[in-house]
C-alpha cells in the first residue's frame, strides 16, 4: 500500500506534511518526499489525512464488553457480588469469543492496534483475536486463596499452556501469551512464587493489577508485614521478567524505585480509576523516577467503553489538571506513552511509531471535520479534539482491518446480535 | 413530527421504552404508549433509537474555535500574550460569524441545543446563531482597568444594546441578551457597580468568570480587602439578577452560601480546568449547599473542542474520582445538571427535558453501534459510551437542525473553508 501525499506523525511524534509511505508485507518499507520508484500496488490518497501510529491499550479485560453498564449505580461490593461475579460465572468460551470481537471492534474503531488483556477462557479470546487481525498480549488471570493450592491446580495453568502452544503453532506473532497474577489481594505467597518462577523459566511477560485502591494497598501492608503490593511481588520474584502493572494509583516510597530498576511498566487507566472513585495515579512522579508508563482502558464494565482515543485524551488533561501543570504530558509525550511505551511493554520493539522497518501499524485520521478545523497544530487537534469517527482506516501488520466504518474481518451485525443474545440468556438464567 | 416507538429519556431522566412523541410548532404536544389520534405529519422510526433532551452548554466563547490549538504547548502567559491576544485583536465581525458557525456545528453534532456565550462583536455572532437554529444566551464580555472608565464608554455597552434591540425585533426567543462582566480581575468597582445596576434595571441575566485559578482568587482577596470574587461581586450587587458564574474552582467559605442564597448558577468546565491546570471544582459541595450547577465546554482555545457529550461524560467521571465516590453524579443527576439546570440558568423554564408542553429540543441517538451494545442500561450506555457520531438527529424548538451528519442551515464546507482562510490571513498579518 502507498499512502500518497499524507501528513505523517513521525517516529519523534512530530507532524511532517506531504510524505509518501509504502508498506510491504508486515512492514513500513519507505517514507519520503519523493514518490517511491517502480511502485505498482494500491494507492491511498492522503489529501487532508493524517497517518498516526496506532495506540497500544495495555490493560483490558476484553470480553467484559458483554457486561457494559450492568448494575450501574450499585455500590462497589453489591455491583461485584450481585452483578459481575454471577454473570461472569455463566460465560462460556463461545461467549468470550463474541465479547472479544465486540470489544476489538470498539478498540480498532478508536485507533488501537494492540492490547494487553487478562481474563479467562483463552481459547475463545485467542480465536477472536486471530480473526479480527489485532495484536494482543493475552493472559489468564490467576488467583488462589489457600496455600494448599498450587499453580498446577488452577485454570490459569491450563490457560497459559494453551497460549504457549497457540503461539508456537501460529504462523504469525500477533498473539503473545503472558503470565498473569490477578492481584496481590487475590494471591497466596505460594502462588505468587510459583507463577513468578514459571514466567522466568518460560521467558514470559507478566500482567497484574497493582495498588488500584487505597484499601487494597493498605490491607496488603497489614497482610504482608508492611510490604506494599510492589514490594511483596518484588520479593517473590514477579518482576524478574518484564511486567505490566495496571493502575498503580497508590504506589509509594520505595515502590517507585523498584519499578524503575526492574523495568516494570505502569499502565495508567484514567477513566476506570475516576469512574470507580479509586483516585488519580502519580504519573508525573513515575515518569520523573524513570518508570515506563503506558495507557489502558481497563474493561468495559468499569469504563464503560474501550475508546482508546478518548482514554489517551483524558490521560493528558487529567494529568495536567492533577499536577496543576498545563505543559505536562502534551501531545508528543502522550504518544510516547500510548504508542512506544505500550509496544515496548508488550515486547514489540519494532512497533509503536511510523518508521522505516517498523511494523505497518498505521491509523488514518480525516481532518475534514468541523471539530478538527482550523489546523494550526495537527497533532494537538487529533489528541485533543478527534473522535473515533474521524478514523477512516486502520492497518495492523500491513493488513487493513478497518476502512470507512467497515471491519474487514468482524461481522458487526452478527457480533452485536450475539452480544444481545448472550445478555438475554444470562439474565434469564440469573432470574 | 412523530417519533414513533422510540425509547425516551423522560422528564425524570429515566428511560421509557416504546413511546410515541409528537412535536407541533416549537413544542412537544404528545407523549404516550398509544399512537396519537388523527396524526398525518412526518414520521420518524424510533426503532433502536433513543430520544434524549439536548444539552445546555452554559459557558462558551464560540468564535474561539478559530484559534483551536494555536500556541499549543506554550506557558500560559506567553500563550495569551504572544498568541491569543494578538490573534483576537485582528478578528472582524465577519470572522466571528464564521467562527460561531464552526463552533455551533460542533456543538449541535455533539448533542447541545443551547449555549451561553461571552465574547465580542455581537452582530457577527447573533447572525450566526439566527441562521444555525440554536438557542443562545449571548453577551459581550466587559472589562475596564481604570476607575475613570464607565460602562457607557466601553464596547460592551454598545454590545448589550445591540443584543437588546435584536431580541426586541426578533420573531423568536432563541437568542437572549445577557449582561456580562468578564471577571473580577479585569474589572474596576465602578464598572462592576454600573453593570450590576444596568442588568437589574433591564432584567438581564449576568454571565461572568469566577475563581478559575487559585492565583486570581487569592489576588482578588489582596486587592479587595479580603473579599473573594464572589463576595466582592455580591457586595456590588452583581447577583441581584440571575447569574451564571463560570469555573468556580477555588470558591471557599461564605462563597457557597452567597451562591446558594442568590441563586447563582455555577458552570463546571472540567476539560478546560484540567487542560489549563486550574484544578477541579468542588461540585459535590456546591450541590450539597444547594447551588445550581450546570456544565460548559469553555472556548475551543482551552479545551480544545466544543464536544458537549464528552464534557458531560468527563464531568461525571472526574467528580466521582475527585470525591472518591463512584455513586456520585450518575447518569440521572448528570442530565439534571447538563439539561434542566442549564436551561434554568438561561431563563428557559420550558426547556431541559422531554415533557408535554416543553420546547421540542430533542436529540436522537442510534444504539446500533458496537460501543453501545449490549444494552443493560440505556442511559448509562449513552452517558458513558456514546460518541457524537451516534447522534442522528437534532431538533431545536421543533426544527430539525441536523440529520444524519448534515446540518439544515450550516454549509459546513463553506464554514471550514472560511475558518482556514481566516487562519491564513491572520497568520500572514501577524508575521
Amino acid at each position: 500500500m502507498l499512502f500518497k501525499n499524507i501528513t505523517v506523525i513521525d517516529e519523534n511524534y512530530e507532524a511532517q506534511e506531504h510524505l509518501n509511505v509504502v508498506t510491504e508485507g508486515k512492514k513500513i518499507t519507505y517514507i519520503g518526499k519523493e514518490m517511491p520508484e517502480n511502485y505498482n500496488g494500491e494507492i491511498y490518497d492522503g489529501n487532508n489525512k493524517v497517518a498516526m501510529p496506532g495506540f497500544f491499550n495495555i490493560h483490558c479485560h476484553v470480553p467484559m464488553t458483554l457486561i457494559r453498564g450492568y448494575g450501574e449505580g450499585l455500590p462497589l461490593h453489591r455491583w461485584l457480588t450481585e452483578r459481575m461475579f454471577p454473570f461472569e460465572a455463566l460465560l462460556t468460551p463461545e461467549d468470550m469469543y463474541w465479547g472479544s470481537l465486540l470489544g476489538m471492534a470498539e478498540m480498532i474503531a478508536s485507533g488501537a492496534v494492540s492490547f494487553t488483556d487478562m481474563y479467562m477462557e483463552m481459547d475463545g479470546i485467542s480465536k477472536a483475536v486471530e480473526e479480527a487481525g489485532m495484536k494482543a498480549n493475552l493472559s489468564h488471570g490467576c488467583s488462589a486463596f489457600s496455600d494448599d493450592v498450587h499453580f498446577t491446580d488452577i485454570n490459569g495453568y491450563k490457560g497459559i499452556h494453551y497460549l504457549m502452544d497457540y503461539v508456537k503453532n501460529a504462523n504469525h506473532d500477533r498473539i503473545i501469551g503472558d503470565a498473569s497474577l490477578h492481584a496481590e489481594y487475590t494471591s497466596t505467597e505460594t502462588l505468587v512464587r510459583e507463577i513468578a518462577e514459571f514466567a522466568k523459566e518460560n521467558h514470559l511477560h507478566m500482567h497484574t493489577h497493582i495498588s488500584e485502591t487505597q484499601k487494597e494497598h493498605n490491607e496488603c501492608k497489614q497482610r504482608r508485614g508492611g510490604l506494599t503490593p510492589i514490594q511483596f511481588f518484588n520479593k517473590c520474584g514477579v518482576f524478574d521478567v518484564p511486567a505490566t502493572a495496571a493502575h498503580c494509583v497508590w504506589i509509594e516510597g520505595e515502590d517507585f524505585d523498584i519499578m524503575a530498576q526492574k523495568g516494570v511498566t505502569a499502565c495508567h487507566c484514567p477513566s476506570s480509576n475516576l469512574k470507580l472513585g479509586s483516585g488519580i495515579a502519580p504519573v508525573k512522579k513515575m515518569l520523573e523516577k524513570g518508570i515506563r508508563v503506558g495507557i489502558g482502558t481497563d474493561g468495559a464494565a468499569s469504563n464503560n467503553n474501550l475508546n482508546s482515543l478518548e482514554e489517551v485524551n483524558l490521560a493528558s488533561i487529567l494529568q495536567k489538571g492533577a499536577n496543576n501543570d498545563p505543559l505536562f504530558l502534551g501531545p508528543k509525550q502522550l504518544l510516547e506513552l500510548a504508542c512506544r511505551n505500550g509496544a515496548l511493554s508488550q515486547g514489540r520493539a519494532d512497533c509503536g511509531s511510523i518508521k522505516m522497518g517498523n511494523r505497518a501499524d498505521i491509523v488514518i485520521y480525516d481532518l475534514d471535520k468541523p471539530h478538527l478545523q482550523p489546523v494550526f497544530d495537527v497533532l494537538s487537534n487529533i489528541m485533543y479534539s478527534a473522535q473515533s469517527n474521524d478514523i477512516c482506516l486502520s492497518m495492523i501488520d500491513g493488513n487493513i482491518v478497518y476502512k470507512n466504518g467497515v471491519f474487514t474481518d468482524i461481522d458487526l451485525e452478527k457480533v452485536m446480535f450475539h452480544a444481545n443474545r448472550i445478555k438475554e440468556e444470562k439474565l434469564a438464567q440469573l432470574k
